[in-house]
């Protein structure tokens, strides 16, 4: 039988990339599409002519009773703020929501404040909120009614650090993680920094230390640290459409060899299919994970400054949002983890 | 049943994007590949690294035995040359065989000659030979056993005019095809024009009236017209990865609205379910066909200098080769033509 | 003596380039910007950070009389309609203007309410206006008071035909200009067809024989062919920042070898300083031109359809705007043509 | 008087970028230009078209003699280990030298035979090459007669942090630069990872703590310190033809404001022309200094982790090579250190 989905906002390039993934998956038939009232009536494809002839679904106002009855799991693409009002709503109605704001992100509700200068509105529902990082909470994932989607930068993070925090060979009060995006990371609103002549043939970090996915990373190392873990990042505009590298460094607190480490990270992400622990002397890069759901991973130990550097590759758009979304909804309705998200990436 | 294929010539971007796409075709099973010397006992995803954890196949060397056992079909994608010397040896073993050169496609063994600079061995075969444009040709490749797969600029240019070429409208005299291609089309042979920081930020045009899909387009709009075609073709080089767009130029003979010209081409291509006719005003972008197997088709009527303008979309290796030639194949052996070309290309 | 100028629109990528270029030419100095309110008080290296440490100039409102005192000759760097207004007031107080607009370029003020939808308010002054291609009308530029600055295309195309149209040599009732343009033509405005992601990786024609550089076009090839010329124009848009090159096709009334046809374009050019005719079996490429104000230009004859192809690269800042208004203001005041355009172009 | 200058391995993209900015240079006439077999007897601007019309200056063989009849300064742009065995016959004959290579950058033989696997052949000449650093070494730059040229990456870490090693704010045991560059700085020879449908749309870090710019790093910033310094250094292939963006992170010792911070760089930097530090809240864009021969540098104290993050841009082929190779030249020979580089880099 088929998942009947609902996605609200879909016209931002999450959404976008979300429908374009359900259109392949067997078993999900999207029947709801709201947007806000300049694109009600529209047909998606008028707003993504790629989606030309695939579809004829259209924009419609937000109609929650609708929603009720068109679908059994609504996705949010909402802008932060938004989705701790819509959810309540729509979990009342019987229905399951992954949401990809920050709303549900932080446990913590001052934590929340502090960084997305929002007070929450629902702070009970957080708790039943279930990080949706299948990598480390597939169970949960699984009885979930509501997923916090996973921010890309956070992804890119947390997945090249998980594996070490449990463990005592890194020093965790010195993480930093520098990281590299492509800028539809930055989304479908107009920018100066991102008008093409701008854009093109430039480099530039921003929000250094700022950045709202610092809170999200450093939650979730916490947790698996077992002790409050502090990191800087800093995320950087770069000139292509899709991709993020994450470059992240470590001291070491004793001496360990890249098989060592190749090892422990083998086995912590051994029933993890969509993450690619590359071979000693590997790095990744992000052409390799072109709009497909892997993170690749390459690690390099400089024996000379003690020090450990974990390079993370993923499409922000899939692994990074919408296929890592689409993971969620496999495990929580009981398909294969990879189902419609078997594509290789394109390259070149 | 799983139908079985081998690819000749896999390492190039061709091939690495035919394996992509049949690893996800349900019907089929890639069973051999061989490569030159130097790829030999290398996995695929050694040299193709986004289909990492997808396959275990090894490039091997040609051993064509050992393809009449493994395969029911074999592509080959070599240069221009040898295939003509290949193709008789695995079409003897009763084997099918879709070839990505310019071996096959020119009937004429002497036009062959002028433009490709290679006297040709196996003249007879080339009679057999059938063009692989399902949009024209979709009842001889079903009965074929020899495909000649389409060049991509020659794709995008004859499925642009084909319309046309049996009506009275246009002046078939003066055809212009100007085309614009990424820089895959070039293939994965280095050279310095094709080094990034030259081909980045430059554009330029090449072998003006002298590249060899001229006479495969002339040959083929020929026949539709039932007379002697020569076009002017430029191909010129732009620094995206994927994707040709190409801006054809016809005076008209009469005056005639889009509308009635939509009408025509769309009753042209009410079977093809990869061509899309788009609406008055709209023009294709190389964006919305990439990574996928669509043409994108708009048609601009100048009034005032009695012409009209003709432009077409495509990714040059989808449905520019690799694509084109899945749906050869699934026409060959009875399949849904659109079978595992069902992706919306992707977008942004 | 110093030449005093000012600049009316510096915020504008023209504006832009136009004052990087003035900050290193030896007899000008730049006295006043003027700006829109949003701009007003602003530093220009707070919009242009590439000029930091290089001037204090700031952005001020515009007001005439102080531009009376401050300069010598004032550029106007505004959207179309508004310079018709602006120049004679300008003039009127004894100064020279170089205008970008597309106000004072046609002749015809009908042709010109029928391409820019405007009526023209001065058609008088129009009729007073030179038109600024210094390879055409250097001998009228020396003695004008008012310079219509050429469209960028205009320039790649004009110079690209010039040569050929009082010659007997080809058809000129069938002339066709592919344009392809990188995305600084398009201005600094934001739009989502220029917005990274989606202008990246992508390629489309615009405005197909709609383009107001259209009758500029046909205006000035008219006059040197002393006769109606009309040509289908089709500007394209091509990802990446500076560059446009311009691919026209010609249909030869007579045999003609490149050699003859390059000894007539260098004798045409053998005095602009800016026109690099490149040599037989040589194609122009927008690289080469980068940042510099130079047009080259290559030529190719296909017998085979009796057609001829010449294909022009030029600096849509540059040679398209900011470097030849220099050009043009050079030659008005009587320095050297070159002065402060030595640059080679950057590459790669 | 003009200075004489040779260039010996003018093909490559740092000798070719070294002409470029010569030919601008009021105060010099590049003389002779010395490459190998391959390009002896052509003309520079058949390798560089830029230059076309700019000059007819040849490649020719190298020989010494001449070079030393022909010019007072000798660039050498050379691989490394030839400048070593070369290097001392031009001094030898009175003439000055500095070399782009890392030949005479480590004081440290053995730290170069371990970072560059070449044993040094002149370890006596070591001593006596002055680090091309002008921020630093103004001074000796001036009497020297070999001057090594920074490397690239160096420039960036190096200018970076300066004007902290002789404080005592930041912890100097964990200094961490993760570096992103253009890709010209990989040269003008072929590969796979520069090809552009492979490089395009990528990102991918390599040689992480092999970079043999770490020594060097090292070695000036341990002089500056006064103690041995050590860092991590990790280099990333960015799809852009020029700039370098440095992202480096310290560890606070003390609480420190930004505002203490930019006094402290200000004051370091007074008498440096192309040194600009911005304003607190300001980071620096590669795309601001493209093509021109400033480094900007922006400061972040991210108080909440304890930590300093400091974020240099420069061009690699200006302020990266061959623009601070010019600057030197300048200081050697007692003209302004800015003649010839006033530029301001080109937007956009």
């Amino acid at each position: 039988m088929m998942l009947k989905v609902a996605i609200v906002g879909a016209a931002g390039y999450t959404g976008g990339e979300l429908f374009r993934i359900l259109l392949r998956h067997p078993r999900v038939e999207v029947t709801y599409l709201a947007e806000r009232k300049v694109y009600q009536g529209k047909r998606i494809d008028e707003v993504y002519p790629n989606l030309k002839a695939k579809t004829n679904l259209k924009f419609e106002e937000l109609n929650l009773s609708k929603i009720g009855k068109l679908a059994d799991l609504v996705f949010l693409a909402l802008p932060d703020g938004v989705a701790m009002n819509l959810a309540p709503e729509i979990l009342k109605r019987g229905k399951k929501v992954i949401d990809f704001s920050g709303d549900f992100r932080l446990k913590n509700v001052d934590t929340y404040k502090e960084w997305y200068k929002i007070k929450h509105k629902n702070p009970a529902l957080v708790k039943k909120a279930v990080y949706g990082l299948p990598e480390i909470y597939k169970k949960k994932i699984r009885r979930a009614s509501l997923i916090a989607n996973p921010g890309c930068y956070a992804t890119s993070a947390i997945l090249g650090l998980a594996p070490l925090m449990d463990k005592d060979i890194a020093n965790l009060s010195n993480i930093i993680i520098d990281s590299k995006s492509g800028v539809s990371g930055a989304g479908r609103s107009l920018s100066t920094v991102t008008h093409f002549p701008e854009c093109n043939e430039s480099m530039k970090a921003y929000k250094i230390g700022l950045h709202d996915h610092t809170p999200e990373i450093e939650q979730e190392l916490g947790k698996l640290a077992q002790k409050k873990i502090k990191v800087s990042f800093t995320p950087h505009l770069i000139p292509l459409s899709r991709g993020i590298l994450s470059t992240i460094y470590l001291s070491l607190k004793r001496r360990i060899s890249v098989k060592e480490l190749l090892r422990i990270y083998r086995e912590f992400y051994q029933d993890a299919p969509f993450v690619r622990v590359l071979k000693k002397d590997e790095l990744p890069s992000t052409k390799f994970v072109y709009a497909g759901n892997y993170l690749d991973l390459g690690i390099v130990v400089d024996k000379r400054v003690g020090r450990l550097v974990i390079v993370t590759a993923i499409d922000n758009l899939v692994k990074g949002a919408a296929g890592q979304a689409v993971e969620n909804m496999n495990i929580m309705f009981g398909n294969d983890e990879t189902l419609g998200l078997e594509e290789a990436g394109i390259f070149p």
